[in-house]
C-alpha cells in the first residue's frame, strides 16, 4: 500500500506566466506525483499550487520547485493584499493515505534542512513540525512580512530552524510544515444581514468559545444577496462538518433565518464526507473498507 | 483513465474448500483483476465471489473460473437453501468507473455467447442484458431450479439466449447480466414487534407503492431484540439511502418507534455516500472531482 501525501506551496507570484510555470514544473516530472490543481491570484499576488504523491516524489519535486522560485522571484519588487513573507511563503504537507502525522513532519523537517542549506534560505518550521509552540501558528511566524523580517531574524526567539540567521535578499523566509488536512466549508444563510452571519460565526468558531477545530468568520456575499458562515475545518476528525453545520442551524433558528445550503471549497479527504453519511444514518460497524473505491485505492 | 467494473458471480458450491479454492483461484492470477471478497456458505450451499478489475481480465478470469466449476460441480447432487440452477448459478457485471451500462451488457453477452459455445452450457441473459422483458428478473428464470429445467428448457419461450437447448447434465444452466450496483442497506428499529418492521417495508419498497428501486422486508433479528427493515436498493442514482431511511424515519414515528441505528452489508459505492452528504449538509455544486481519492483513481 503506497504512503500517499498531499503538498499545498504558496509562493509570492500571481501574474507572471513564465516564472509560474517553471516552478509548477517539477510537480508534473515525476512520476509519483501529481499535479492537481494551480491557481494564482493577481489580486493577491499569490500562486498555491496542490499536489499529491509519494513522500520521495513529493520532496525531489518541491526542492526542485523552491529552487526555481528563489531564482526567480524577487521579493522586493512584491506587493498583494496576501500577507506573505518569502518568494516561497509556506509549504505545508498533509497524510493521505497510509502515512502518519509523524511522517509528514520528518518530511517538513528533511526538506527545510535541505532547501536552508543549499538556498541559503532562512526556514521556520510551523504547526505539526514546530520547535516550539510560539511557532505553531503560520500568522505568528509571518508577522512583519518580508519587510519587517530583517530585524525579526535578529532576535533570538525567531532564530530559523535551518538555513542562515539572515533574510535571503531576494527570496526572503519560508516556513515548511505538516498539518492535518484542511476543509473549506461555506454555510450561506438566506439573508443579507450580514451582522447574521457574524454572530454565528463567533457562536460556531474555537477562537470565541465555540467547536476546537474550526475557524469562522461572516462574509456578505453581495451578488447572490446572500450572507454566508466561512469556515476552515483544521481537524475533520476531530470536528466533525456535521457538527459545524447542526450548530449553524440551531444558531440560525433563534434569528429566525434558514440555511440555503452550504459549499465546500476546494479538495476534501473522503473520510470527512463519510463521516456526514455515518453521523445522518446512523450507521453502525461501518468501515471504509466498504467503499469500493477505497478497496480500488490499496493497489496504488 | 482505466475502465472498472465488478462481477459478482454465484456459484453452487458451499462446504467443499478444495472446489472453491480452484473457483476463486482465475481472480488472482490476473494482474487487472482484483479479488476483493469471497464466502461460502454451507447452509445456503453457495460461494459468493467479489471482484473488481477492467473489463478485459474479468472476462478472461471469470470464463476460466466458469470452465472450472462446469468441471467440478455436479448439480445432481447439491442441495441447499438458496434457489440455484447451475454450478455457475448467475454472473452479474456492474459499471463501477469510465464504464457504461452499455458496455457491461456487452461484456455479459460476449462471456454469455463463449461459455454457451465452449462448455455446452445454456445461458440466459438477465436485468439489462436481456433480450425480451420475461428475462429481466433473475428469480423468472430461476423458478423450476435444476430439478425443473428439462421441461422448461423445452418451452420455446425458454430457449436460452446462448449454449444449447438442453440443460448441461451435471452443470445445470446459467444467468449471465448486467445490473446497476445494489447496496445492501438495513435500518433497525427500536422494537421488537416484526410486525411494526413488516408494516414499514410494505410502505417504502416499491412492489406495495414505495419508492421505485426499494426492495424491503421485515426481520425479527431476535438476539439484539430489535427488528429491522432490512433493503436492496437496486438504483442508489435514483432512489437515494437517505429517502429510504427518511420515509423509515416518518413511518416509525407513527408507530411511536424510533430508528436505532442503519447498517450497510457488504460494498458500497463513494457516490451512494457522497450523495447522502450532499443532502444533509445541502452542498451546492459539489462534484466529486473534489474528492482526494477519487483524484489519486484518475492515474488507475
Amino acid at each position: 500500500m503506497a504512503k500517499i501525501l498531499e503538498s499545498v506551496p504558496n509562493y509570492s507570484v500571481g501574474n507572471d506566466e513564465r516564472i509560474i510555470e517553471k516552478i509548477v514544473e517539477p510537480f508534473n516530472q515525476h512520476d509519483d506525483v501529481k499535479l492537481l490543481d494551480y491557481s494564482a491570484d493577481p489580486d493577491h499576488n499569490r500562486l498555491v499550487v496542490t499536489n499529491v504523491g509519494s513522500p520521495e516524489g513529493l520532496y525531489e519535486a518541491t526542492l526542485e520547485s523552491i529552487e526555481i522560485a528563489v531564482e526567480r522571484i524577487d521579493m522586493n519588487e512584491h506587493a498583494g493584499e496576501h500577507p506573505r513573507m518569502g518568494a516561497v511563503d509556506v509549504v505545508p504537507f498533509t497524510p493521505v493515505r497510509n502515512v502518519t502525522m509523524a511522517e509528514a513532519v520528518e518530511l517538513a523537517k528533511k526538506l527545510g534542512k535541505e532547501a536552508g542549506n543549499k538556498f541559503d534560505l532562512p526556514v521556520y518550521l510551523y504547526e505539526e513540525a514546530a520547535t516550539e509552540p510560539g511557532r505553531e501558528n503560520l500568522a505568528e511566524i509571518r508577522r512583519g512580512e518580508f519587510e519587517g523580517f530583517p530585524e525579526k531574524i535578529a532576535k533570538p526567539e525567531w532564530k530559523p530552524d535551518f538555513g542562515p540567521d539572515k533574510v535571503h535578499p531576494t527570496a526572503g523566509v519560508t516556513a515548511i510544515g505538516a498539518r492535518k488536512p484542511l476543509v473549506a466549508f461555506n454555510v450561506n444563510l438566506r439573508t443579507d444581514e450580514l451582522s447574521i452571519a457574524r454572530d454565528i460565526s463567533r457562536k460556531v468558531r474555537h477562537s470565541n468559545g465555540g467547536l476546537r477545530y474550526c475557524k469562522a468568520m461572516g462574509v456578505d456575499l453581495e451578488d447572490r444577496g446572500v450572507v454566508q458562515v466561512s469556515m476552515n475545518m483544521t481537524d475533520y476528525t476531530k470536528t466533525s462538518l456535521q457538527q459545524a453545520f447542526e450548530l449553524i442551524r440551531v444558531e440560525a433558528d433563534r434569528h429566525g433565518v434558514e440555511i440555503k445550503g452550504s459549499e465546500i471549497v476546494g479538495l476534501v479527504p473522503l473520510n470527512a464526507l463519510i463521516e456526514v453519511a455515518k453521523h445522518y444514518l446512523k450507521l453502525e460497524d461501518f468501515s471504509v473498507e466498504q467503499v469500493i473505491e477505497n478497496r480500488l485505492l490499496e493497489d496504488l
